[in-house]
């Protein structure tokens, strides 16, 4: 690696390098953090300049209480002209080893301008990465009359992510105005990193479920087995188990596992203390996913370390504990309501927001592919999940913390549909509250951000996105309401689809002459239905691939008609009606949820999944 | 002003500065943006490298079209050590004179760390703006061991404040060692920025209508005249007048202006053309106030100035044209929904905005104390309003673009009362929106935020924040789901109330033992309403100001009977149900409504405000 020329002198000796100007640093083991105690100078001209540094130096040393002595000593460093870039190398608990790119010098201080790119990316997601930091507007745009080359930062990131280093910060590295770069400073703790984590498995039975069994059923209302019970009641290839009950919702009730037919899934909601010996007793029955509803494991501070022996030892897939259960194949097998069969799939850490989307999904007639609550993760995380999943998508994932970060990154890559991400425990206050509640670490947001976009998850920063199978490019508003188009403007952002010059003309010809000749299409204050739909069809042609019909409250519209237009014709476009409002817009909420037709009432919710 | 150290030399000569090192620059009318052409080198140490800079520099400028030639020249400068600082001027034609701080040198390009300042700031407001930068962390937090005094940079706004320029750039400002700032390069545009803007105006009265007339009545359901008739049917108070109707809601009609007893308000919904007479054939009648619902004027490329000129001849208050109206007094002078009574005055500029959140109060029970409608402003503006109003507040405004950005700043400064702002056009997709719009400038959002957040304003990032008059500082969150705490844990951000030792003690009292033990205070899944009762009795006592209570739909809860709580209880602090799902949350939220008690159904709705 590039390094500059140098020369070392000892503690007592006057440096005198041969060669201005230099940069110099005190060299001792007691000063790890140099630039923190003063003890660099940089840019010294001259001999007078030189002295005085070391003087000053061995001032700022003293005032921190550390005196230097035998064995330490002086570098001095040719100084180079070039932008200062910050490389290196950490070890995160969850994602291992880390590379961070970014401005350096002054800059890593005040604006930790820095991107985090996992040791397994590859070239373009490397360069992504750099391409999210301020600071590769040197790349792209430019930098004071000239244009850097991208390669040699990639090829020293290639090089870091193959270097076995614990620790690693260079900085800064200079990029000279030859587009070299020059290590100027390197700080390194030597060492390996040793994950050890076993590889994210493949597992599709878990979405497959044929034959089941429910352990721990019960005949009281407010408890979860008997809400588990009630969700399979219509199944016929689902069984029951409790010793102490004899039927339930008609179903004759098994009170010994040993009588069970064959099954390949079992969910047990019973005591913690029983577990290990009601999963030995189901192995003879042939089953294979085992979703453990019981709390009280991890989370209340017991060792559920058994589980996942267990589940190695007989080659099971454990989902929980301590969660609310799975949808898949049609089948409802959580204590969660009912759920409508469509194309979203849901995987949850939190059994309470799932709870929540599944009710708010109710009221919306939003349909699901597969849901999982994943609880305790003690055995099938995340990772084995997506790895799992073949379908068509989206995965829509509700993150708290994880463990075993790689093979998350490694499921993201290789996930060929889209997966949607929002994470909880972004901030200090909000990670001690993740921490109480299901003891997963939740650490440092900026990287766990950065590493699963760099992998190809999209973040989304609404928790209600995680209810939409959608992703749109460029969307086209439609509105009664000059402001509205405002407000929403600000949220689509760059995704603002933009009318050509005939779009315009055609636009025209239907709509007063004072409609707003942009996007949002602001079809005027005063429109009834049937200017709302004269622009629906003509918009239906263009190029956006969602619209928003936005309806705001004024004193001569009608928003039950204008939702009726959604019953009445089909368009090509996605199209929602977006309906800004209190009491005037609820019969027209009320149709539309009878219909089954997908609304949103806040600008947020319609634009939370974009 | 600090300048260094510098020697001017003709174009030809070998540049001889006798001091090392030294910054090189082209002295060139044809070169304005020196650095952007290549025409400045740095740190040069020595005769050699000045040499090789001086023909780079000659290069750059070639390549970028320029040849200097006679009179052009070479500046050598002093370099001298230290942090680069930006400070400059600048005319922005909302706000005039406006001082830019912030990361100088490179940073600036690439970083844009800067605060905006107003012109007529303090010096509280000066030092506010200035911690907002990044850059900031040198005087709180200290940098490279050495702490720096903000005392030089506040001192030398304040000189900016009072210099008469057009714009001004000093970059770098070096502020060096010794805390003293050196202007490194300047760039200035001489003149005077001329205003001449009218002040705001204090005018009460529009807030206090006692006798009201509204001219252009109508008798047809779809038009504005018969919903403002209506709105003002049971106001004995109220004169109606149309020539073409007898009577309308049992009220006699005036056909004849000049018929009317004096009135001191008149709401007008006529046709643009007849604005002037009716207004100047109003004056006998004493009005003092015009609210002008007509649209069709400037918003369609219109003149209205003479509206401006009546209010100036006749010393009237104009509010609009095109608005919806005002709601002052318990009157409700517009054309939107019906109006409670409560604590909020929202002014907006946008009526179908204002008529969607009346309509969301009608919905949530939200009343208010005015409503301003403002229109198109061509008299009476924000400023005006907000220094008019002398109450307990808060005032909450919905701004798309305004004109007399000073007036505003004055006004903000000097009132009273909360105020509360949320922006729309911050994008340039949304301004180009907000322009065919409204016709209002719409600038620079960063600026604008800077500057009314510098005047004391609050900016509000969610619209329907302007719905409520709360601002809390420490908020508690009581929740019976983990996740959903961590995820308003993030939104809440460092509003987050810490538990004492003593108050976690009081909660273990009551709280079964896995009880989080922190904020928020995760009572568990199973929480019914006896212990959701218990947790906000015990949490009522405590030093919070606002307390969320979270209800999940989880399988034993029962959000109805938690509702009721709020209906039956009473407490010191103010406390908020907020009701998380679609289907399972619906009774809840009709006993809430019914009750007239605020709830919230979403956790972005909760924190709108905050």
């Amino acid at each position: 690696m590039p390094v500059p020329e140098y020369c070392y002198f000892p503690l007592e000796a006057e440096p005198a390098p041969g060669f201005y100007p230099v940069a110099l640093k005190i060299a001792s083991p007691k000063v790890v953090h140099k630039t923190d105690m003063g003890g660099v100078a940089l840019n010294l001209g001259n001999p007078e300049e030189l002295r005085k540094a070391k003087q000053k130096i061995l001032e700022n040393l003293r005032s921190h209480g550390v005196e230097p002595g035998a064995g330490d000593g002086w570098i001095t460093t040719r100084m180079y002209k070039g932008i200062e870039l910050f490389f290196g190398i950490l070890q995160d608990p969850v994602f291992e080893k880390v590379i961070v790119f970014g401005a350096g010098g002054v800059m890593v201080e005040l604006f930790r301008d820095v991107c985090y790119i996992d040791s397994e990316a590859g070239e373009a997601e490397i360069e992504k990465a750099i391409l999210r930091t301020k600071i590769s507007a040197i790349f792209t745009k430019g930098f004071r009359g000239q244009k850097y080359s991208l390669r040699p930062v990639i090829d020293l990131i290639l090089r870091l992510q193959r270097l076995d280093v614990q620790e690693l910060d260079l900085n800064p590295v200079l990029l000279t105005e030859e587009g070299k770069l020059v290590i100027v400073d390197a700080r390194v703790l030597p060492g390996k990193s040793s994950p050890g984590l076993r590889p994210a498995r493949y597992e599709p039975g878990i979405f497959k479920p044929e034959k089941t069994v429910i352990v721990g059923v019960s005949g009281h209302a407010e408890k979860a087995g008997y809400a588990l019970a009630k969700n399979s009641a219509g199944d016929p290839d689902c069984c029951y188990v409790n010793p102490h009950l004899a039927i339930l919702f008609g179903k004759k009730i098994f009170s010994r596992l040993e009588d069970l037919p064959f099954v390949d899934t079992a969910v047990l909601s019973i005591p913690a203390a029983s577990l290990q010996d009601t999963i030995e007793r189901l192995i003879p029955r042939k089953v294979k996913n085992i979703i453990i509803i019981t709390a009280g494991l991890k989370e209340a501070g017991k060792d559920e370390r058994f589980l996942q022996e267990l589940a190695e030892r007989y080659q099971l897939n454990i989902i929980g504990p301590n969660c609310l259960g799975i949808y898949a194949n049609g089948k409802n097998l959580s204590f969660g309501g009912e759920v409508r069969r469509g194309e979203i799939n849901l995987f949850s850490q939190s059994g309470a927001i799932l709870a929540e989307l599944m009710d708010k999904a109710v009221y919306k007639n939003i349909g699901f592919e597969n849901i999982v609550s994943v609880g305790n993760m003690a055995d099938l995380d995340f990772a084995d999940l997506i790895r799992s999943y073949t379908g068509p998508g989206p995965v829509n994932l509700y993150v708290e913390g994880i463990t075993r970060g790689k093979n998350l990154l490694r499921a993201i890559r290789g996930c060929p549909c889209p997966v949607n991400l929002f994470k909880a425990g972004k901030t200090e206050a909000a990670r001690k509250a993740a921490f109480s509640h299901t003891g997963n670490l939740s650490g440092n947001y900026e990287l766990f951000a950065g590493l699963v976009q760099g992998a190809g998850a999209r973040l989304l920063s609404d928790i209600n996105g995680l209810l939409y199978p959608y992703h749109f490019k460029k969307v086209l508003v439609i509105t009664n309401a000059g402001g509205a188009g405002t407000v929403i403007s600000d949220l689509i952002g760059d995704k603002l689809y933009a009318l050509s010059a005939s779009e315009i003309d055609r636009l025209s010809e239907v709509l007063p002459s004072n409609w707003s000749r942009n996007n949002p299409i602001d079809i005027i204050g005063d429109a009834l239905e049937d200017r709302y739909l004269q622009a629906m069809e003509v918009a239906d042609g263009f190029g956006a691939d969602a619209i928003y019909v936005l309806v705001t409250p004024q004193f001569m519209t009608n928003p039950e008609k204008i939702a009726g237009l959604f019953l009445r014709k089909t368009f090509r476009t996605k199209m929602f009606p977006v309906l800004l409002g209190g009491e005037m817009m609820e019969k027209a909420k009320t149709l539309l949820r009878q219909e089954k037709i997908v609304f949103f009432e806040e600008l947020n919710e319609a634009v939370s999944f974009l």
